[in-house]
C-alpha cells in the first residue's frame, strides 16, 4: 500500500508521502513516491500509488521524454493543465501495454496520481489523475486529495484543514494523517518525503526525508498522542 | 455500509453500532443492526454488517429456535463460545443457502457478526464471527472488534481504550469513533443503538438509542472537534 497526501491552500503547495512498496508482507521494500521536476519557470511534483511496475514506468517515461526533448513532455507545455493530461496519457499508455501482458490485469490495482507545482503564469494547482488517465482539480472547497490508504488519516484533515492553514501548519497536519495511518496499516511505512512549496517561489528546496529519528516528528507525534488523551480524559463518561 | 464496535473490559461489555442501511446512495434506510437476547442466565448482544438479507435470516432463525426450542438454540447454549458456535452455523445456513439461489453470489458482502454477552457459570466473552461460520475472540491484548466500515473510527480507540477504561469511558469512546466514520462515509448513518453490560449483572437494561439530537452526543463531538483543534494549534509548525 501507499499513503500520499497533497494540498493546494492560499500560500502554496504541500506533499508529502510514505515510501513502503509491498507484495505481501513478507516482501517489504523502500521506494521514494514523491518526484520532484525543477525547471527555471516551473516546480512539478508528482506522488504515485498502486503497482510499483507501472509508476516508475510513468516516472521514467516522463523523464525520458524531458531529457530528448520529444513533445509533448513536462518542461514544454505550458499549463499545470496540460501536464495534468500528459500525466494521464503516460500513465494510460503504461496501464494499455502492460494490461495486454498480464492474463489478470483486471485484478491488479493501476493505481493513481497526485500531480502539484506552479508553472510561470498561472497559479499553483493541483490535480488528481485517475488510471484510467482523466482527473481533477482540487479547488476551495476541497483543497487537498489523498491516494493509496486514505481512510486512517481523513478524519484530521478535514477537522483542521483550511485554505488559509499556513503551510507550515499544513505539513504537520499531513504528518499527523500520515502517523495515524503508520499506526493502524503496516503496508504504510517510514521514511516519510515531504514538500513544502511557496506560491510564486519557483523553488524546489522545500525537501525534506522524515525518518524514524527525526525530531520534529517525534515531538509532534508524541504531542498530538497526549493531547488526544488529555481532551478523551475531559470528555463527560456517557451514562444512561 | 455499516459501522459496528465492540469492547469487551474489565468491568464488562460496551457495544454501538449505526442503523443505516443502503442499496446505492438513493435506497437508504433504517435497521436496527444491535439485538439483545435476555433471559435469567444469559445475557447475548448480537451486532451484524453486511448484507440486509443475510443478517435479518440470521436473526429470525435464532430466533424462531428459541421460540420453538429446536435444539441447538441460544437459550439451551451453556457457554458464549457453543453461542458463537451456533450463530456462525446459522451464518453458514444462511450463505449456503443464498449463494445457491444467486448467479452473482461471489459479489455479495454476506458480512460479519459481533457477538458478545455473558452465561451464568464464565465471564463475559466477545465474538466476531466470519461468513465462513469460524470466529475470533477478543482477549486482553486485543479488547475490543470493529465490523463493517471501521477504518475512519479505529486510531481514536488505539490511542485511548485499554481493558481498564471504565464502560462510561468506553461507551464514550466508541461514540467519538462513530462520529469520526459519520463524518467521512454518507452510508453510516444515526441513529445509534447502544448498549452497556455490566458484568456479572444479567441485566439488559443498559440500552439506549442515540439520535440526532441527543444532548449527551452532541456535547461531546463539540467538546471531541474543539479539543482535536485546540491540540493541533498548539503543535509546533513544521520548519526545514
Amino acid at each position: 500500500m501507499t499513503y500520499c497526501v497533497a494540498m493546494c491552500l492560499s500560500d502554496g503547495l504541500v506533499f508529502a508521502s510514505d515510501s513502503r512498496t509491498n507484495a505481501g508482507v513478507d516482501h517489504i521494500a523502500t521506494f521514494k513516491k514523491l518526484h520532484v521536476i525543477h525547471h527555471d519557470d516551473r516546480v512539478l511534483v508528482l506522488q504515485s500509488a498502486g503497482n510499483l511496475a507501472t509508476t516508475q514506468s510513468i516516472v521514467s517515461l516522463l523523464e525520458t521524454r524531458m531529457r530528448s526533448n520529444s513533445e509533448p513532455n513536462l518542461l514544454q507545455v505550458s499549463t499545470l493543465y496540460d501536464a495534468a493530461t500528459l500525466v494521464g496519457a503516460t500513465l494510460r499508455e503504461v496501464v494499455d501495454r502492460d494490461s495486454r501482458m498480464q492474463q489478470h490485469a483486471s485484478t491488479t490495482n493501476f493505481g493513481c496520481n497526485l500531480l502539484g507545482g506552479q508553472i510561470a503564469g498561472e497559479a499553483p494547482r493541483l490535480f488528481h489523475i485517475y488510471p484510467e488517465g482523466n482527473f481533477i482539480e482540487a479547488t476551495r472547497d476541497t483543497p487537498y486529495f489523498q491516494i493509496g490508504e486514505s481512510k486512517y488519516g481523513k478524519p484530521i484533515i478535514d477537522r483542521v484543514l483550511t485554505m488559509e492553514t499556513t503551510l507550515e501548519q499544513a505539513m504537520c497536519c499531513a504528518l499527523i494523517s500520515i502517523d495515524s495511518t503508520l499506526r493502524s496499516n503496516l503496508s504504510v511505512g517510514l521514511p516519510l518525503d515531504v514538500m513544502l512549496y511557496r506560491t510564486d517561489s519557483f523553488d524546489a528546496s522545500g525537501q525534506r526525508r522524515v525518518t524514524e529519528d527525526d525530531p520534529y516528528f517525534a515531538t509532534i507525534r508524541k504531542a498530538w498522542s497526549e493531547g488526544l488523551q488529555n481532551t478523551f480524559r475531559q470528555l463527560p463518561p456517557f451514562s444512561l
